[in-house]
């Protein structure tokens, strides 16, 4: 019985735009050939940027060999949400990661001056945009999951001319895999509508995406029974946010995660945090967990 | 009399974001300082930029002298928009340049992650612009006048973050000053209104703003006498699109403008154009109009 810590490397993507890069190299989902493709702002590939840094992009493939043996896989994260928070929790089991359908929807229309065209004859594709980004809160409502519009950008963006190109980038989210789906159809159908209906066209263009995944049910309980040993109550919730936890399960490794409260609810910003008691207390339940995987495993 | 021929500088101000240069320093309507405060998006100062070509900012004004004797003004522009050819007119006779009142407008929510936060608490900056953007069809119906947001900027702009910072850009216009002042307050409530029912803040920035400015009505008369002996019939119309004929009907000059048809309305894009025989026809026109005004002048 080996207990391993696994440092993975760039689980965010911040600068390839590409998640997970470790650990979908150790699950095996992960394609050399379309990350060969990857650039960061600056044009640079993200395979010259690893070989800068002396790694070979072909050879990431090779890190499925250090998942062969694992036994069970557990990973602790702040929530990066509200919903603990919420309730009055520290910490809280958790069941599985949403799946994602990540598209760019670009609507275009007619540049045309500001000045001199009346409103009714515009093709604005800002107009068909806005429109669209009111209409996926009721789309996220009606089937439960999440919607977000994160980057908008107009085309040519300027003080004196009615948008011609405005892309924005769409992100969905649920636990659910066929309502998943059902989201992303409906938004599909919102944007081309509202498209038709100022004059304009729109184009959709694939980000990524990934199926949701389920955790383990005896871990699960198993951390939720470590939880209810360091504080009065638990619960259990599914992880909007992905992680690397998601990867290690779908490459058939038992898998859990701990989530403990975040304050306010805020991550991927200067104040994000979470309390010093919080923090203990999450140890104390992620050691209880540990021992209690190993027992499991070794029944 | 003299007829003297102008190639005002820069009437677009597409570099530094300030139209107008050379016939606002011949109008008396031309802030040394606060033209010395503009550069360009790579941090170019206007003064700087004029030095290079031999041109002393400051200097500017000493060009209001050029204007003292001038007894008229005429110019002759492509419409820019769809009016004249959607009644199938080739020529229209201006009667003024509408006023308009720019501004930036920044909506301020909350980054978030698009997976943990619930659509519920989000405070989302680009919904609040987003439905301030359907809006302002209302407005602009509602007044009879032109608005538009031809540019919008998110932040931290990522497809993983609801939008914290959402700024877009209006331009507002109308030939009613007071019907203009409306219009903004107009927007300004509303921007307000959807910022605090989205849980956001919006603060407001003036862009640059000018009056409606009306042209000489005898000299309208002889634009559209003028535009009568060479096609069977005229138009009045305002121009919505600011010229430099605005800058020198405010410094006193009696002024006018002639049109002439945009094809399928479009300016200010690689596939404006106007028909050859509507481009004979208005230097026709104009040279009609020059004759009628040295009479006017001379009697």
């Amino acid at each position: 019985m080996t207990v391993r810590l696994v440092d993975w490397a760039d689980e965010e993507g911040a600068r390839f735009g590409r998640s997970l890069y470790g650990s979908s190299a150790a699950s095996g989902y992960f394609d050399v050939d379309q990350m060969a493709k990857l650039q960061d702002r600056d044009g640079v590939s993200l395979a010259d940027a690893l070989l800068k840094v002396g790694v070979t992009l072909a050879d990431a493939p090779q890190a499925q060999a250090e998942l062969k043996n694992a036994a069970a896989y557990l990973e602790l994260h702040i929530e990066q949400g509200p919903v603990l928070e919420g309730l009055g929790l520290p910490l809280g089991a958790v069941v599985g990661t949403v799946g994602v359908e990540r598209h760019t929807i670009t609507f275009h229309g007619q540049a045309a001056h500001s000045g001199s065209t009346p409103m009714n004859v515009r093709r604005d594709a800002f107009l068909a945009a806005a429109t669209f980004g009111a209409e996926i809160y009721s789309i996220a409502e009606r089937h439960g999951g999440v919607c977000t519009i994160g980057s908008v950008k107009t085309l040519p963006g300027i003080v004196t001319s009615v948008v011609e190109t405005c892309e924005i980038t769409l992100d969905q989210r649920h636990l659910d895999a066929e309502k998943l789906a059902a989201m992303w159809q409906d938004a599909h159908a919102a944007a081309t509508r509202f498209a038709e209906e100022g004059g304009c066209t729109v184009t959709f263009a694939d980000l990524w995406k990934i199926e949701p995944i389920p955790f383990d049910s005896e871990l699960i309980a198993a951390c939720e029974a470590s939880i209810l040993e360091v504080t009065p109550t638990s619960y259990r919730l599914p992880s909007g946010p992905l992680h690397d936890a998601a990867e290690v399960a779908r490459a058939g490794v038992p898998t859990v995660m701990l989530f403990v409260q975040s304050l306010r609810g805020i991550s991927h910003n200067k104040i994000e945090d979470t309390l010093e008691e919080h923090l203990e207390l999450c140890v104390q339940a992620l050691d209880r967990l540990a021992d209690k995987t190993i027992r499991f495993i070794l029944s």
